[in-house]
This record gives C-alpha cells, sequence and structure tokens, in this order.
C-alpha cells in the first residue's frame, strides 16, 4: 500500500508472543527472554511503537518496556535481568490509549492470588460501556487503554466465586461476558500462560514448539487437528525446549520453533512446562454467528510468510492479483508495484495476464518515518524521497501498477506523476482488495469515512484525480473467494471473515 | 549478496554531493544545506558510517558531521546553521581510516588564501608514500585517513608558485602528480566547488541541475555531450536554482535535479553560480591506458537507478542475469533471489531461461547489525532471524538461486539449509558476477586473499559446502560484455573498466 | 553527615508542591507548570530519583514524569504542553516501591466523576494490610507504590455514598480511617487541589501565595494564625497570581512566593482559585496523642532555609551545635566539618566554644554517584576523590569536626585518615544528634538495626575504630530541647516530635 | 564570584595532567587511564566543556574525548580501551577556538618519528601571527585552536636539524622562540612524556609521584628543591608506582599522589620510567624579565587545596580577606559571602575585624546553567532560583559581604536586594582583589573592556547602582602583599605575577 509510508494511517495493532519452558529443561537451554525478544522482532511489522516483555521466576515478574522497535527496548543488559521459565511480550501500534510509556503493555498487576501479566492485540467494540462499569465500582483507572480494562476485567474475581484459588477459566468466561470482540490475549499467571483468542476469532494467534534440534520448518497442521494430537506425538519428536504461543508463525523460523497449531475462535489454551492443553471454547453469545476472522490480515498485515487457516498469506495474496486480472484486464507491456508489500498480487497479476514483470522503482530504504521536514520546495517532492524511477524499463512503455489497497489516496498520485515525469506512457491502476469505505472498532486504525476517498470518489473519479490512466479495484466476493479458496481446515471448522471496512456489517453490534 | 547482511566485508566506500546555488536565486530559494541534506540521503547506500556537510557564507564555513546515518546526524536545528549559498556533503564508510569522529568528511581546513572543504570517494593506491612524504617534511597528520593526505596536498602551494592567488588548476595537478587513483573529490573554496575525478576515472561522478520546475526526471545525455552544451542551451530552459556534482544520479530525482553530464576521468569541472565550466582533463601518467571505472559499482554498490556510461544500472545487472542464464542454465521449477540486491540480475535470468519468478523469502526489514547477540542456540539460528521462508512457494521444488556475488561464502549456506528444511527438493546457485579473488586498493574494503572463498575452493568445491546441488559464477568476458553493451557514450570517448578483483591486473602499479 | 555521599542510606522520602491560579489571572500570568518546575527544583534535595508534574486544563489532565532530576526531566517543550490553571508535582526518593518509571509520581487515575492526581510524601506504617484489603476486593495493583494504594482508597467512593457528587472530604476520612500516618499529600481534582497532612502531622506542609509583586521574603506566619486571617487580609495585598502548597518553605523565594501558613496536623486545606479554605482537622484515632512532626526533617531532610513551626532550620541546627559544644566539650584549636550540611552546628559549636570555626575540607562537587569505579587501588581512596585537605588549615593542630549524624559509620573513619595524613594531630568527632538505633517506617530509608553502628559500637569503641581521638553524641533531650526551644506556634497548638529513630517509640503502633 | 553563577564570563582555561608507569610496575597496577580520568576530575574546575585522554601502548595511541564532563565522557568502556603505560588528559574551557568536539584535546598527530599528543592550558599571546605563518608555509590548519599551532610548531623538525633522530629539546626551544606566553604543556611521544612551562611561567605546573602506600598528603617541597634530590631520595621511599604532571596539586590526594615539585618558568621536565628528570631552563627572551605567573589562579581560579609557590590557596585567600579588613573597615552585625569560593576570604574578614561569620544564603546546587528559561516573570526572580535568604540570620543586621571579585556586576544587585527584601538592614561589598579592567590574552576569557564594570563606575556609583551602602575594593598593593607574603621558594628564585587584567602592565608586548 503505497498511502502507508508516509501516512500512517491503516495500521496494525499488536503482536503477542509467549514462551513456556518444556518440562526437564534449564532455564540457560530455553532463554525465554531472548526467544521472546527474537519473537517479537518477528511480529514487528505489527506495531513499532513500543515493545515489553515480562518473564516470571517463581513469585517474581520481571519486566522491561519501552518506547520504539523491540531493537532499541532490549539490550543485552535488559534481556539478562528478565529471568524465569516463562515469559510474554508485546509489539504495540496504538489504536485506543495515547502514544506513551505507561499504555505499554504487557500490563502487570498484583492481585490476591499472584502477580499476572496481560498482553492484548485488537480493540474492544464496546470499550466505552465496560470502561464506565469498572468506573462505577469505585475503581481508579490509570490509563486510557483498553488493555487496562482487560486486565482488571480478568483480575476480578468471578461472581460465581473461586472457593479453591484462581479459576482462570471463570474469569476469561467473565470477560467475554463482558465484552465479545477483539481480543487475542496472551495472559501470564505465576504458574502458566494461557492463550486466549475472541469468541469471533478477530485477531489471529497459534501455538508453536520450539525444539533443540529443527529439522523442518515446514508447517504439517494436518498432523496437529488438535492440541490432543500434539501431546500424543511427542514421545515421536526431537527434544522440545519451550512452547511458544504468537500473533503470527512468520515469528517460528526466527526461533527455531515450528507452527503446531491455530487457537480456534473463542478458545482457552493453557501452556505449562507439560504443553499445551485445550480448556475449551467459548461460543459468542449468538451462536450462530461465524468466525470474523479479519480479512485485512491476509490483505494487507500479516507478513506474507505467515500462515493462517492452512495456507501461506503470500499464496493468498497472489490469488487476489489472479482474480484482479481477471476482473480488471488492461493492455499493457509492463506489470510492477510499490515496493514493497504487493509483490505477491502483482506476481499473480503478471501470470494471469502474461504481462512480464518488472521494477519500475527503487526504493531507499534510509528515508524513514521521522526524517527531518525540509523547506517547501523539498517537501514537495514528497514520493521521490523514497522513491527512484528505474526509467529505462518503462520509458514509452504502458504500466499496470499494482497495489494492495487505498485508504486515503494522497500517495499514489505523485507516484503517478513521478512514472510519467520519468517516461511511462500510460499508468493503470489495479487495486488488489475492494474499497476501503467504513471505519474499524476492533483494532485498526482506519481514518473515519469522510478521510476514505473510497467515499468522496468514484474509481472512475480517483482515476483522473490522481493521473492515472484507468483505476479499478478486486470485488468483494473476488477477495473473499481469493482467500477462502485456499483455506485448508479439516472440515467441522467454520470459517468467516470481518468485512466490516469493505462492507459495513460489523460481527456484533455497535454500542455508543 | 546474501555476504552482506552480518558480515560488512564488501563495502562501498563513500558518497560526495555538492550544491552551488545559482546566479540570482536567493539563499531560502535554493535551500543549500537541505538539498545535500537529500541528497547524501540518495547517496546513503554507498556509507552509513558517517555523514558530514559543509556550507560556505561568504568567508564563514558552517561544517557539521557525525557518526551514523544521515538522518540521525542532520535534524532540522543542524540545517538552519548550515547557511550558504553553497556546500559540499559526504557519507562515508571507511575503507582507510579507523571509525571515529575525526576521520569524518568533508575535511574543512584554513589556508593562505581561504577555508577549503575536502570531501573524497576512493582510496589512494599510493597511500603510504605519499603520506611519508608529507611527514618527511614536518608536518604532523591528525588523521589516519588519506582524505587528509589529499586534502594537505591540495593545501600545499603548488611548486609552480601562485603569483596571483590561489590557483586551483596547478594544486590539482599537482596532487595528479603524486598519486593516480583513486579518487573522485569535491573541493569548496571560498568562491567555488571544483569536482574532480582521478585521472583513471575509478569512481563515478556527475553533474546535474535543479530547477525551480521539474518536468522531467530522464537523463538526456545525448543533449549535453560536454558542458558548453549546457551552458549554450540554458536559456531555452526553466529557471535553474542551482548546480549539482554527485557521486551517483540516483540521488537527483530525490531533489527534483536531473542529469546533465557525467565528469570525465581526470577532468576538473568548475561549479559557480554561472553553472559548471570544465576547466580540462587530466591525463593519466601513462597516456595509452585505458580508464579503469570499478566494475563493481555496476555489480554491487550503486544503486539500480543510477546511470553510469549512459545505461542505467539495473539494465546492466539484467543483463549479466541473461548472460548467466546462458553460460550456466540449469533445470528448474522456480527462479528467484536472496531480497534485494540481485532481483534484475535473477529477472534477466528468469526471462532467458523461461523458468518463472517467485519470492522464496522475506527480508525482516527490522532486524539491523546492531541487533544483540542471543544465546548460543539462538546465534546458530542466523539467517532466519533476517529471512522467513515462503515455502508454499518452493516446497518439492527446484530453485534456482540467483545472486550479485560471493565474498566469504559464508551466508549462501544457511540460506541454502534454511530453504531445504522448508521444503526445496533442489537449490541451484547461479552468481551473476566472477569469482572474487583479489584485494581492491581503491576504495572497497575486500578481505584478504585469504579470506575470499573463491581462492580456497572452485565452485563444486563450494557447492558441496554450503549444500548446493550446483553452483555456477558468470565469466569475467560474459560480465564485462553485459556491461559494456550498454554504454551509450559518444564514441570518441575511451571505454574501460577495473577487474582487479576478478582478474589481479590493477590499472597502476602496486606500491608498497 | 558524611555518611551520605557515597551510600544513600538515610534517604528524604519526597517532595510534594501544587500551584493553583488566582481568580482572574491569565493562564500566561499564572505559568503554572514552569511555577511548580521551579518549585521542585527548590524541593529536588528532597528526591533525586524522578519528577513528575500533572495540569490541569478543564476536563483534561495533562502529564510529564520521568527518572531523575528535574532539569532532566523538564525541559521548554515538555513544560509547554503543560497546559491549565492549576497542577501538581512531585520529586521522589523511593522508601517503598522500586525504582521504575511506573513508579513515579503524581499518580493519574480516571475515576467516576473526573480525573484525579495524586502525589505523597510519606510511608504507610501500615501499607501491607491496606494494600491486602484492595487486593482481596479483587482489585489489581499495578506498582509496589504506597502511594498507588493511597490513590485507589481516595477513589473508593466512601462508604457513606456521595448523594450529589463526590465528597473529597468523606473520602479523605476513608483514607484516614484505613492509614494513620505518614503522609502529606497534594491531590488535584478536576476542580481544585487538596493539600492534607496525616493526622500526626508526621511530614511537612505548607501553603505560600504568590503575588505579581514580591516586595518581602520573611515569613510572618504570626499575622496568619489562621487561613481565615490569610482570606481577611487579601484586599490590602498585592495583586495575587496564584495559591502555592509546598513541602518546604525553601521553595517559595525561588519563585517569587512567601509562606502563609503551615497545614496543622490532620487538616485538610482545599486551594481553588479563590484562595485557601481550611475543611477542617482530623484527630488522630487516638485523640489524646501528640502529633509527630519528624526530628530528623530539622536534623538532616529539609533545607536550612526552610520555616517548620515559625522558626528557621538553620537556627535549630546551630542551637543543636551550641548545645553539643556545653554537652561535650573539648579542648582543640578548631572546629570545623564535613561539607557542607553540618556547617551551621560547626558554627553554633565555635560559637559556644570560642573555638574559630575554619575549613579543612575542599569538596569537588563534580564526583557524583554514578561515578565510574575505579581500579581496587583508587577505590581504597574513597573519601579522596570527594575531599581534598586544606592542610594548612590544621596541620598540627587539634580539630573538632561536626557532623549532623552517623548512620553506618563507615565514611567518617577514612575522612578522619585523610585529616591524620595531612598533618592533623588530633581528630575529635561530634554528633550533632543522637545515636541512630532504630529503623524508620515512616517515609525515611534507614538501614536496618543491624546495619545500624550505633547499635554495635558504643561511642567509645566507634572512636577507637574511626581512628577519633574522641567521639561524642548530643543526648535526645539536648536535641529535642535545642529544637522545641525555638518554635514559635500559638500557645493552643499543641507540640510533638517523632523521635522513633532515636527512641523506639513509634507514634502509632506497628503492624506486620 | 558572584558573577559567575550565570555568565561564565571569567572562566578558568583548562587543566593538563600526565602519568607515566615507574619502572618494573605492571600496566594492571599503575592503571593509567583511571589515574588519568581521576586526575582530570580534581582538575574540573579548571574547565567543564570537554575531556580528553591519549595513551600510548608500544607504538599505538588510543584517544577518547567528548563534550562535556569527565564523568560524562569516561565510562568503565571508554577507560578500557585506554591501554598502554603512559598516557596525557586534558579538560577544556575554550579561550579561543569554538565549542566543537574537534577542538578538544589532546591534540594527537602522526609525525615522522612517532605518533605525539600534546594537552595545552594557556593562550598564544600573538596567536595570530604564528597561525598566519604555518599557513604562509603551505599547511593547513583544521582547528580554530591556538593548541593546534602549537602542536604544529612542536612538529616541525627544527631548523638545526635532528641528525640522531627526534631532538625535543630542540623543538620545544624552536617553539619558545616563536611564542613566549603562555602555555604550560604535557606533551607525550613514543618514549615519554615532556612537561613544559612557557618562560614566564603563566599557567601552573607540577610534578608528584604516586606510591603504592600513601602515608601522607603534606606537600614537603622543602626536601625536594629539585628534581635531582628526588631521585637521590627514592631509594628510602615506598614503592613508587607512577609520576605525575598535573595543573595543580589538588588532584593528588585524589588518585593517592603527593606533591614533589613545582616545574620552574621555562623548565623542561622529562618523565620516563625511570623518574622525572629536568632537561633545562629557557630563560623569557628579555633574560631580566621576572615571571608572570597569573595572580587570578590565587584569586579566583584555582582550588582552594592546590599549592603554588610552596603556599596553600586558601591561605593567600584568607590573608586576602584580613588585608582587606584592615583596608576597608566596615561597621556591622555579621560578614558572610556568597557560596562559595569567597569562604576563606571573607572568613580572614572576620578574623581580622572580630564580626562573627555566619552564611546568609543556602546555595542550591541543583539549578544549573543549562537550565531551562521559564516564563518573563520567573526569570527576572534570577539569584533566586538559585540562593535561598537564611534571614534570621540576619534580619535587622547590618551584613558585610566579601567576594572575591567583580566582572560585570550584573549579579551582585539582585543578591543584595534578595537579603533586603529578607530584612538585612544594610548589606556592605567588600571585594578581595582591586577592580577588573584590562582583558587577558593569556587563556583567561575576561570580557571587553566596554563590559568590565569597574571601567564604567567608581565604586560609590557601583555602590549605589547595586543598591549597596558601601563597596569597597582591595588595592593592587594589598593583594600583591598577601600573596607573595605567603611565599616560600628558595631564596635564588624569582617571583613575580601578572597583574595585567588589573593593571594593563603585560609580561610581553601586545601583536596585533
Amino acid at each position: 500500500m503505497a498511502d502507508k509510508y508516509d501516512e500512517r494511517k491503516l495500521q496494525k495493532a499488536c503482536g503477542v508472543f509467549a514462551c513456556v519452558t518444556a518440562e526437564g529443561i534449564s532455564e540457560a537451554d530455553a532463554d525465554v527472554a531472548n526467544t521472546i525478544c527474537l519473537g517479537l522482532v518477528g511480529l514487528q511489522h505489527r506495531g513499532q511503537e513500543s515493545a515489553g516483555i515480562v518473564t516470571n521466576c517463581g513469585n517474581e515478574f520481571y519486566s522491561h518496556k519501552g518506547m520504539g522497535l523491540v531493537s532499541n527496548v532490549f539490550g543485552e543488559v535488559e534481556l539478562k535481568k528478565l529471568k524465569g521459565n516463562m515469559g510474554i511480550g508485546h509489539t504495540r501500534y496504538s489504536t485506543a490509549g495515547s502514544s506513551e510509556l505507561i499504555n505499554c503493555q504487557p500490563f502487570v498487576v498484583d492481585t490476591i492470588y499472584s502477580h499476572i501479566a496481560v498482553a492484548h492485540n485488537g480493540e474492544l467494540i464496546n470499550a466505552k460501556s465496560v470502561r464506565d462499569k469498572l468506573l462505577r465500582q469505585g475503581m481508579g483507572l490509570s490509563t486510557s487503554s483498553d488493555s487496562e480494562v482487560i486486565t482488571q476485567l480478568l483480575t476480578a474475581r468471578p461472581p460465581c466465586g473461586e472457593p479453591e484459588g484462581p479459576d482462570w477459566v471463570a474469569r476469561i468466561k467473565y470477560l467475554t461476558n463482558q465484552t465479545q470482540c477483539s481480543y487475542s490475549l496472551v495472559i501470564m499467571t505465576k504458574d502458566c500462560v494461557y492463550a486466549v483468542r475472541d469468541p469471533y476469532g478477530n485477531r489471529p494467534l497459534c501455538i508453536g514448539m520450539l525444539k533443540r534440534t529443527c529439522s523442518s520448518y515446514s508447517p504439517q497442521l494436518k498432523r496437529f487437528n488438535s492440541l490432543s494430537d500434539v501431546q500424543s506425538r511427542l514421545h515421536s519428536q526431537d527434544e522440545v525446549l519451550s512452547w511458544i504461543a504468537s500473533s503470527e508463525s512468520c515469528s517460528f523460523p526466527s526461533i527455531g520453533a515450528v507452527l503446531m497449531y491455530e487457537v480456534n475462535p473463542g478458545e482457552i489454551v493453557q501452556l505449562t512446562p507439560k504443553g499445551p492443553k485445550s480448556l475449551g471454547i467459548i461460543p459468542p453469545a449468538k451462536t450462530d454467528d461465524l468466525p470474523a476472522f479479519c480479512i485485512f490480515e491476509y490483505v494487507y498485515f500479516a507478513r506474507a510468510d505467515s500462515m493462517f487457516e492452512g495456507q501461506m498469506v503470500y499464496s493468498a495474496r497472489q490469488r487476489s492479483g489472479i482474480q484482479l486480472a481477471i476482473e480488471a484486464p488492461v493492455e499493457a507491456e509492463v506489470v510492477s508495484t510499490i515496493p514493497e508489500s504487493a509483490t505477491p498480487a502483482a506476481l499473480g497479476f503478471s501470470l494471469q495476464s502474461g504481462i512480464p514483470y518488472i521494477e519500475v522503482l527503487t526504493k531507499n530504504r534510509y528515508v524513514g518515518r521521522t526524517f527531518i521536514q525540509p523547506s517547501n520546495r523539498l517537501r514537495k517532492l514528497g514520493v521521490n524521497k523514497k522513491f527512484g524511477p528505474l526509467s529505462e524499463n518503462f520509458r514509452g512503455k504502458r504500466v499496470v501498477l499494482v497495489d494492495d489497497s487505498i485508504v486515503r489516496g494522497n500517495t499514489i498520485g505523485p507516484i503517478i506523476k513521478l512514472l510519467k515525469q520519468a517516461g511511462a506512457k500510460e499508468v493503470h491502476i489495479r487495486i488488489a482488495s475492494p474499497p476501503l469505505k467504513y471505519p474499524c472498532y476492533m483494532g485498526v486504525n482506519i481514518p473515519t469515512r469522510e478521510e476514505l476517498i473510497a467515499n468522496k470518489l468514484s474509481p472512475e473519479e480517483l482515476a483522473s484525480q490522481v493521473g492515472a490512466d484507468s483505476l479499478m479495484y478486486l470485488s468483494v466476493e473476488g477477495l473473499v473467494n481469493a482467500i477462502q479458496s485456499g483455506i485448508t481446515l479439516q472440515k467441522e471448522r467454520k470459517i468467516g471473515h470481518c468485512t466490516a471496512c469493505l462492507t459495513g456489517k460489523y460481527p456484533v453490534e455497535l454500542e455508543w
């Protein structure tokens, strides 16, 4: 998405990660803090605002959090202090809650039974009402973050009581009772980690295992249709060092882990040194509702090498490009993209259309968001600071430029101008997703309806405004089919995706 | 080149940049410091160790230098202090001289006539002997940098004397007399900037102009065979704001400038507010010697969108890939590359061979060189921290992996292992340049002969060591032809490239 | 106290400060954030670990906190963001709660009625039991700080209910019900600031006013026996810009304010734009108990120019020195002190004894706590790094060295050794306070009983261990008389001081 | 001097330091870098702008320099890298040369024989002409610093030639030939350190030794009238670890060293592992000229515990105060000073006059130069931010306020106002030095004549302007006598002090 480079508008919520040392493995071998740190680097694309890790060493919780990239927040000194045999981590881009250290996660609180630490990806669709309920009880909330609300809901003793110590399933049910979506959580108590997905499965969450010697990174989900399969097959495995939970499986090869299992919507998975165990699935309040996994995780947020629902995100994007070439063909000499996210869609378009793929822009990776604002004349050069035209590749030619999405639409124009000044004969824009028309209240920071260009201009009007020779979107059906056709889950599992930002159909009713 | 990501071994020397405000243009319109700063960001790939800018405001020189990236060294505050109507800048990776602030360029010295500032790309092939000559004269040298030696040679009054004030052509001739290569220089006096290329043209240098309204970024070198053409055609142009010199033309679109002219080997170009003017060409001492423009600028150093000798670097790389497919064909289902530098060669290989191009690895751009070193187990994961396998794109398939060069050869093995663990059936390595066998003494930090893997192992032995199913290099002739066949200089100009690192034939005799 | 320079052991708890703009004064004239910032610099001696300011601008609270000195935490940029017509600030040295940003004050929480911000000086003597009570209610506490407990106790709706909106007097009474000491608090709601001292008055708190034109800094407490006096005399005053609450009056001249009133033990003073108003005094649960104002505020913590109970701290210290000379005379040629805190006691000793005062040590103020630890040999030089002997002032002479207190006793020895090596004939130690024998649980970080040297060695034994020719302490009665003889409060007010660290008599029963 | 706290106008030039490991001592025992670092902390009062250390390890010189205090520039990591058996250090306040890292000392240059490193305290009175001479020779100078000029003069091969390797005495004589004052230098070659004082002895320099076990810090200069005495007595000493040179002896106790010898004006002392050795004394060009040791080193610059010419600086200051009480008596109840530098003079005044000494102001040591500038109203509070009135000590009393000097005179007024607002009946200013009327060109950054208040107002006019009830200076004769009467050098040595800033009589003719 060209829009992203200077707008920061369609941002990913967060990444969560957890690591629990397997039984019989020493702290040095499991190396929990380093493993989480590397795991968070593998989720860095989900949020660059802050990062945090909390580990659990007997009765002590060790915590370090800071603003900025994982590699800025954690150095050797910080990691050495994070002792323990389990821990959770978080990398954040704020959707709710202002950008301050106090809002950094994981949140740690002291409760009557033990410390607990909570890391959250998602956004509460009914945040205001659950927050008010807590305040009315006489509680002071110290942050503006949804995630503190979730933490206090989990801390609150469940209405049913806890005759024999903390009953986390009851507490999580109490949370689900108050708010249905969206959240993928990792929750650490003094004994274990709980990995929880909301009843609609709006945000991703998966389980992996880290073996001493890794012989293969291929996900073999079919071998692990349920967590009891995992348990039953463990004897035939190499020695397991630790059990992992992560927002995305792309973080697994970087730590030598393999993907075992995708947490089901509403499922509570408990990670202990003995391994993962499913504590059951909490269905949505409206039990007939389908899952509502965010379709934009496929389109844009997730890293291309992650696996969701049994397929690789790259493949889903490539199929979107193929479908786009079918729905919106064009005569041209060159297919290309704006570096870097839409390459799979562009290669898919090229494959289907037979028009050769070539690069038309180099990207200067040293131009960052914090770059100083120069004089007016130079500021107007806009995208030129970031992209250099490979003019000999397209001079005098017709170019199809494939992108993954359009948000505000104010970057695509300068790109087209740059290509034309550098000699392109025609520039045709093809977007591998439908027009973005509705705000998201579940973890994606989409601008207001007024700011979304698709609410203001038809494709033809937009083409004219940005100087494109044509501009076409993928249809909603085309996108949904391109994505769902690759899913390889076992048959009994329901399939469903949230397309609220495209269609306005939200998985649960909006409250104000 | 896969080797680069964690080795920093085949590094680029430096980038130089200059900007001189055109006659009649206000300081605010020309915006010299910001222009140089953005220009240096466009040359950042040539050196990330330090950056510096010196501007000239009447009799005052303003200077700011610092360690790190251009965007770290320069903020609004620093740039505001850099007043003046002309300036020069430098971005550095050390080839000679240790990594300290004192070695940062541009060097500024006070001389009997005025301050002068010097920025240098290259390395003196006879550095030791010219340095000793200065020391024997009783001069104390305060840095270990070649560039200080060059600065003092330029400062020294020429043997012929200077009856009427400073005679810069005589001083530059004196420098050329002492050392023949390699250097591309921008030299600022109180009156103007000199852009100078050594007699062998070993490092690149070109001239551009920055107009108030830019209507086209296409280089039109044919219109400007000589700088007198530039002068004669100016009346028909838009208003010129400033004149630019730069190591590479890729920095031009980012500031709204266009490429006008490539400085000839041995040429002295003077930039004044009236425009650029050639003050003549100093031939090499051995007048029959051909130019020796570094062939690795094409293979690896330069940015793909730069123009050298009338051709785009990307095109030269693509032709290398085509030639490689002719010289070293292989049966496979997939052609790919290690992100990011060898993509044009891989697309060239795909075009020639008909094997489809697809990505096999994602690159985590948040993994940098300064990243902390985790535990042993995690450290062994090596490339996995940086690259994620797109396994569904190559599971069960034969992969051709095209790279631009191999230096030490210790990264390619882990990449192959990663691909095979993720399901690749075969991995065939194809290198779009010949084996690197000899050190460079002219600005490229190539390891010693003992460290270069091509001096230790035959291609077959290397293939076996790294686990490749086959491994082949491009031939020297193949590379030279692929590059020279695209050159579009006017006929009278001699063409020649330095292939010393491949053949051991250095342009001038080595002195020890 | 010599002990302090490298031990950080007898530390001051915290400083609190508040500023409320007077009616009719513009935000620019009152300049709340800058006033608080300067005020906190004037309280910096009470805590150097972190600093924070929260301001109130309508319904928005603005907050900035950070680790380190006030001048490091607050710059122009930070202060500009702190808009509003009232605010509170805090400077901290941790007594309870670890040293992390999360524990920095003021605490801000959202409550059902508004944000509130709380800054606290003191330590809860029954911290554990009140904390447990909150946890048992199902509340998660996110810090280890007493002050969060206080904040949540204030947030909790009082048992009597609040039929007409928040009832702060009831809430503060509820707090007092739970915990009796020690706390001096400033509490900001959306409407006003409350300044509260615990029923024993263990920590200081006073009220000032800031006039546009300040003509005199002399405290004239006699004019303001009660806050209603203040109100009644305001018409005859210069224009008041703002109302101030502060831990110590020494911060007043630095902002141009004058001391008006000392908050009584148990008193709640409300600061609104109309001025300060007493909302009544809450007596201790045991109503016959005397106040227990910390006697070490006089001995060591407070700045010498602060006024407590109608007297200047400097004068009380000088009288301690006079009393010390009476109780523990010695024949000598020179009276001196270890720079800097015991100078008034040393001058008092000199005055009484007739032995001339002179300096015997210079202090290198560039030697700080964070200074690197050099080699073993150099580390052993200890106090020599910090103090230089003025040897000509005492060579061959008998020196009386007056200090304010001894904690661990491991610094006085090296000082004596330094003086003797530099030529002192005899060194007699005189301590202007009694032996420290008991820990403090009310805000002073005194080491455990085992670490307090006075529990291990008699004065004679200590003298022998540290190499002193004699060593004597002031008696408890001597100290109490020296201090109480200067008090000029109106007669009806009870007088009492906490001497728990000297006598083991704590103002309230200890709970474990 | 009250002027200093917010003006930075009468600044000290620099401090130099050297350490050479004694024969047979291991690198770990001598600990050169740490010793120099601590030594520089002991000279920190002479300059806070930058600090640097260069060590010599065989043929390698290791260097680290940075802006700021010694403790900011040097941490454990930096010091570990500074290996070697000898080294020199520098702490700087710029007198000539702008405030940039490039001007930091020590300067290191490569010469034909070896690296040399140079650290300089002082300022060349004929800087411009010697600089021009170097430039005319065709040398480029890279800094604006005098000290680079000195370095290049030392690097230049002496006119007499060096038939047998470097002849440092000849080179230093060549330097002396070019410029007579002022400089105290430590020069490190690959073999040894030279400690050199200019022929007028304008800046201080002394030699010490560091023994494994230090039993006494008393300087015993009488035992060491010459360096050959030192050598002859060494056998009877404890084991010597290293030999030291330092600007002031106050740095010695902090490293466990003792003062042995004060370098004579014009003397060259060579420090080798075998010990210090005098290589002779170079007299001034006008051989009858007396020494011209800066009298302000006594009045203000030096630390009170330093020894010059056989006396302690504190004693000289105390005698100035005694003399001041004789010359300018006044009736009063209290003698005091502005913290901190003039305490010895104030105690001297009290001793002579019989008026008791007491403190009238506390100093807030947390108010630094970098403190943010608050609003106008608060800025006007000026000195109040820094000083708190101890009003009970002087209410209704007449105060004599003794200060060491007056430069611009714009701080004393606010102090007087503060004291009067806090209740002082009268304030009489007594200055323990004569009026400052002339600029210094030898290392002290005194403002221009126009800015010096003593050139604009008579003492009576100044008293009236600042609100003092009287204001009197010490006479020139009074100051010179007070200082010279304490000198205990052996009789044959000439005594003389530079009083140029008071009298306009410069030691050598001024050149422009």
